[in-house]
Parts: C-alpha cells; sequence; structure tokens
C-alpha cells in the first residue's frame, strides 16, 4: 500500500498529467467452464493496444479472499489502505446518496422494520417496503420529529433503508446500534461506547429522536418501527492533493464515487450524465488539474444483473471511448476496476481486477491483449490495488529519488 | 524483507558459498517502443544459461513507483529494509568518498554556494564550480579551521558539494540544515533538533566552524559562502556476519559500495581496479569468506549516460566473465542489479530489476533467457529486494527448519 509518510517525503508538483480510469466491477469469470471472461469475451482493439504499450497485472482491493464494497474498494485505488483508513457505515450511507455531509455530523444507516404488539421485531426489513413507500415515511419523520439546538436529516436510501444525520455540537460516533439482527427481540436502545460526555450526550439525543420517530410510525403497515446501525463521522483522513501533491479532480456521475472523491479532498467535477459527458468534463477540465479519476458504473450494473452478454457490450462500449481520452496524450494513464463483479456471481466478488498501466516509460510484458489471463502474464504481478497510486507516480515522475 | 530476529533464530554456520553479483542499474527499458531493453538486445549467451538454470524474477528495491538510490538499494539487497534502516546523508557523502567515518563522528553534506552583499544566497551550488577547485577551497578549510577538542576533516565530494565530518566527544545529529533550499535568503543557523545538551553543544561547534570556513571564503568568486545538510553519524546497524551467521566479504572497485558494505560490517577487500581484478580477488578470497558481495559499476554508468549501447556492451563484457565465477562452485549465485538505470532516462528508475538466483535447487520456471520480460515468467516473481538474502540462505542450507 502507499506509504503516506513515504509519498509526502518524495512527492513533488510537476506538470505531468495521471488519469485513473475505473470501470465498476470490470474482472469477471467465465459464465461456462472454460469459456472466456466478460473481458476477454468483448472485442476490445483500444484495450489490447494499451495493454501492449504499458504494464498489466491483477490489482488486489482488499485481501485476498475479501470481496469489497464501493467504498473501501475505490479507497484502495486512491492509495489509501482500506484495513487502515475504515469508514463507517453511516457515511459511506451519506456518500452513497450524495448527502453533504459535515465534519462534525453524525450519520447512521437506518432500516425500517415490523414489530408485534409485544414490540418484537418480526420483519427487519419491513416486507422490502419499495423506496416510494420509504420516501413517504422518511417526509413524516422529516415533518414530525425534533431536537432542540440540533438539524435533522432523514433521507430515503433504497426500498427499507433510510439515512439518519444530526447536525450540531458535541455528537460522537461511539455509539451501540439498535438492530438486534434476529427478529423475535425488541430493538435495543442506543448505549455509549465510551466514558466521553460526547457519547452519553450523543446516545440520549439518538434515543430521544428514535422514541418520536416509532411513535409517528407506529399505526403504520408493514413498517411500523425503525432501527440505526453503524453510527459515524467523517473520518478525516488525510487528504489526496496533500499526500500525493496533486491537484485531484473526480467525474463520476454516481453519487458514492463523488463521495468518497469528497472524502479524500478531491474536487468533484461537475461529470454530466453519461461516460460521453464524463469524457467531456475531462477535456474540460484537463489543464486545471494533475490527475483525474474517472468511474464508469455499468460494467459492475450489468454483472450485478447476472447479464454476460450486456456487461460485455459495456465493455466494448468504453473500448470505443478509449481513444478520446488518449488524445489528451495523459504521461499516465491507468484503466482497471474497483473490484470484479462477475455476471456468474452476481456480485461483487473477491477475484484481484485485470489492470493496464499506461505510460512511455512502462515496463514491457508478454501481455498482448486485455483480459484476465493476459494479466496474469503481466508485469505488474497481482499487486494490493493501493500500490497504483506510487506506482502512478513514479511513472509520472513526480517522486525524488530514496537516498543518495 | 529479511526478518532479523527470524534469521537469528534459523541461520547456522556452514560450508557452503553464497555469491551476490550485483550490476550497478542493470534494469533498463526499451530505447524506442517495441524493441527490447539493453539486457534483452545484449548477447549473453552465459547469463542465459544461468538463467535456465536458476530461476528469475524482478526485484523491488525498496516500494513500488520510488527510485532509489546507491546505499539504501545496496541496503535492501543485503536484507535489510531499506525504510526502517535509513541512512543519514552525511553518513552516505562520506562513504561515498571513502571517508573511514569512525562510530562517533558527526558527518554532513555541503555545498558551495555563492551569496550577496546582504548574505542572501545568489547561487546555491555556486555556478556548479568544478570539482578541482572544490579541491582547492577545501584545502583552505582544512587549513584555516579550528575547534578546540575536536577533529575536523574537510574534503572534496564533486562540483561544488564537500563533505564535513567533526570527530570528538558528545556529538549529535539532532541539528537543522543551513540551506534555506531556495536564493534569495540567507543561510539559516544550525539550531539543535532536540533538548539533549548533545544537540546544543554541537549546534554550537557546528555554527563556529561555519563563521571561521565563511570568513576564509567571503573574497572569493564564484563561491563565497558555503551550506550544510544531512547531518548524520553511523546508525549503528546489526551486522551483516551476526544476523546471517556468514563470514562475509565485499568485493567493489567504487567507495561508496565499499562504504555501504562496511556499514554492515562486510568486510572490505581489496579488489583491484577493474571486473578481471575483481574476480581475481574473488578466487583469492575464496576460501576465507561464506558469501561475497561484487559490484560492477559501468552498467549504471552507461545507463545514467543515457547510451544505450554502451550499457549492451557492458553487460555483454560481465557475461563474458561470469565462467571465472562458475568455475569457483558456489551454491548460491545470484546475479541482479541494486535499482534499473534505463539509458532512455539518464537516471536511477523505479522499476523493478531482473534477477536470476541460481542453485542446484532453484524451483524451476520457464524464463529461458535474462531479460526483462522473461524476468516477469519467472518463479520469484516480483519481490522486495531484501527477501533475497533469506532465499540466499534458504538455497545454502543455511536455515534451520521453522518449528517442529
Amino acid at each position: 500500500m502507499a506509504d503516506f509518510n513515504l509519498m509526502r517525503r518524495l512527492a513533488h508538483p510537476g506538470e505531468s498529467k495521471i488519469v485513473l480510469f475505473v470501470m465498476d466491477g470490470l474482472g469477471g469469470l467465465p459464465i461456462e467452464p472454460g469459456g472466456p471472461t466478460e473481458l476477454e469475451a468483448a472485442h476490445t482493439p483500444n484495450l489490447d493496444r494499451l495493454a501492449v504499450e504499458g504494464c498489466c497485472g491483477l490489482s488486489q482491493p482488499i485481501a485476498p479472499g475479501v470481496s469489497p464494497g464501493s467504498g473501501p474498494a475505490h479507497l484502495a485505488l486512491f492509495g489509501y489502505d482500506p484495513l487502515v483508513y475504515d469508514v463507517g457505515r453511516g457515511v459511506l450511507s451519506a456518500l452513497g446518496i450524495g448527502f453533504d455531509l459535515q465534519p462534525d455530523d453524525l450519520a447512521a444507516r437506518g432500516n425500517f422494520c415490523t414489530i408485534d404488539e409485544q414490540g418484537l421485531i418480526t420483519d427487519r426489513r419491513a416486507g422490502r417496503i419499495p423506496t416510494e413507500e420509504s420516501e413517504r415515511l422518511t417526509a413524516k419523520l422529516r415533518a414530525g420529529t425534533a431536537l432542540e439546538g440540533y438539524d435533522i436529516f432523514v433521507r430515503p436510501v433504497k426500498e427499507y433503508r433510510y439515512l439518519f444525520v444530526l447536525r450540531g455540537p458535541g455528537l460522537s460516533e461511539a455509539l451501540s446500534e439498535t438492530d438486534p439482527l434476529v427478529v423475535g427481540k425488541p430493538s435495543l436502545p442506543v448505549r455509549p461506547l465510551d466514558d466521553s460526555a460526547e457519547a452519553a450526550h450523543s446516545a440520549t439525543l439518538v434515543n430521544e429522536w428514535l422514541d418520536q420517530a416509532r411513535a409517528l410510525l407506529a399505526d403504520g403497515t408493514p413498517a411500523n418501527s425503525l432501527n440505526l446501525r453503524g453510527f459515524a463521522k467523517d473520518p478525516g483522513f488525510p487528504k489526496f492533493p496533500d499526500v500525493f501533491k496533486l491537484r485531484a479532480g473526480a467525474i463520476a456521475v454516481y453519487p458514492m464515487y463523488r463521495g468518497v472523491a469528497k472524502l479524500v479532498g478531491m474536487d468533484v467535477l461537475d461529470a454530466g450524465a453519461n461516460i460521453e459527458e464524463e469524457i467531456a468534463a475531462l477535456r474540460r477540465h484537463w489543464a486545471k488539474y494533475d490527475f483525474f479519476f474517472v468511474h464508469f458504473k455499468y460494467t459492475d450494473s450489468r454483472g450485478e444483473d447476472g447479464d454476460f452478454e450486456a456487461k460485455v457490450k459495456e465493455i466494448e462500449k468504453v473500448d470505443a471511448l478509449l481513444p478520446r481520452i488518449r488524445d489528451l496524450n495523459p504521461n499516465v494513464l491507468i484503466v482497471t476496476g474497483d473490484h470484479s463483479t462477475p455476471a456468474l456471481l452476481k456480485s461483487h466478488s473477491w477475484h484481484p481486477v485485470p489492470t493496464i498501466l499506461w505510460s512511455p516509460t512502462a515496463l514491457p510484458d508478454n501481455a498482448r491483449t486485455f483480459g484476465e489471463r493476459a494479466c496474469v502474464t503481466g508485469a505488474l504481478g497481482i499487486f494490493p490495488a493501493a500500490d497504483l497510486m506510487p506506482l502512478a507516480l513514479g511513472h509520472a515522475q513526480r517522486l525524488n529519488r530514496y537516498g543518495a
């Protein structure tokens, strides 16, 4: 992983440009034994040329065997060891819907649930109510709950999930969760997890809000109660531009990826609504930044759908647009994914992710196409995703020599 | 990297012989896209045979993306994690010119510079004065400066650079530097960086010397002042022969490499003046040591010159002499570089370094020649340089089993 002390010591400003192009969930698997993966099946003349000119390898996001969520997977690509730089669920939930989290806000993930007359939980997800129902319930909570001296934000996320944010002085994330995680038990009260006055105060506030909220929902069906999990504040990570001495711009259509980029101090740029507009944004902002993170979502989406052919088509769509990025003449162009999402598994997976690091100073290797099997033969080997940023800085000639 | 506690626990004396042959700056890049690297272009039948019989890989000296200096790069080859075993600039400067540094000496790198009438620096390198001028100035300083109870050593290094060493009781390296690193500012006084009496005393001594030295230089041109940076003492590293249980001899023509070997407790042998004489020295000392470090400089020199063809020729020259080393029947023969110096970049680079570990117990792999692309396919993979020593001990059958 990137050694931040070393990077702070060696990194220096410069004129060179780095593009980190992330095809979400890029890595895949054969849909039938012996067949090609999605990336191997795709017709990708431009990516293949990039693989020949650059060097290839397989990026491991977190640790062997571990499937990453989007937040940690992107932190790794940004050079942050995701096992050290751990982001709380509440904060990821806020990032995921583009909520403008402030440094002292306390955020939590909520679930609407169903309870019986004794207050015992009968369905932790309230029958997976649709998002529209969640929108109605969160509006009701916004209108009907209040805590003196604090702002309360309650936002729908997806289906039975919502976001709860408390804004005001002296809040702590050291709080226990209310969800007992099994049915047949009552919700738990929030308890402070340390001896600080802030944790005690925060527990009192959140419990008071839960009382108000549950009273409002009590007559509803099927959602007649709620829980809160993953209390978290902005973790205050070292800032990417300070560590790597890069003016960094993030171009992403989806809120989660904009949010993670913001969390590490990148400027979030106006990305438009699709990959063509994202690349147009890249061109528009080219002069003003040294580093660009560009995110493409749909390789992951089609993988999650289990639609092998559709994922192949998304890869081919990106391939066709690659020349527009190369025309900008970046000094370093990285094409990778944040994790694998094989259509076979319909889910994020633990498999290392095909990666090209292109630069005029790339070490030559034997990879002649861009694909999982070719990347196994590449000069990058199987490497921790968080090593990519130091490598990119090396190839961008932005690191001083270590020692004489 | 080598786990020194583990090595101390497992290493045992033996009869086997290990040769670490370092071709400085060995790794390279194609001088034109798609072409061979220096090592791939070279005709190397003997190294190719060694690659076939042994196993290959790419050695990473420091960390991904990081270009090493010669000192840290060699420490890594000797098994020392260069991020843990950090050597100060002053000590590296002393090693680089073969100064016989004593354990309590305080060393610093100096620069001659030019200042204006207000004492503001106008050229931090005094117009890069030639080494001969530096020789004249350091002689003047040696003759004209003195500190009671201390010996002062002032030696020319190269161009505007010189070495300053203070010898005597109670010296500390916790001192700030005098070079403001930009022109238009005055030199800074040396300040103690901790609260110790030694640091305060050392700062007083060095400032007094600086006053004397600047008075002597004041009327000169273009060098009429000087600065000191990188105060450092011998870091007192664990000794290589103790950690690895090896009687170790170093054979190197250039002072820097003899110096780093001495720093870790190797015996520095009479190497002669060229590679033929170095190999003769190896033969001469064969019976008396278990481990030999043999250093060849000119692959790096020609890389720094940007002369691809000349670097190829140096590689071929080594290849032709390799049988003389093999004739000695070492149990383990490692051929590697301390770092890459691609002629394309005319500089040390961050690229991992082609490596052969030859031994009758080498794991077979598919590398059929010695070159960057072949090493990518090798059984050593891409590995930290500091792993080589434990591997060498394993193949030399000098490590006890770990656990029953």
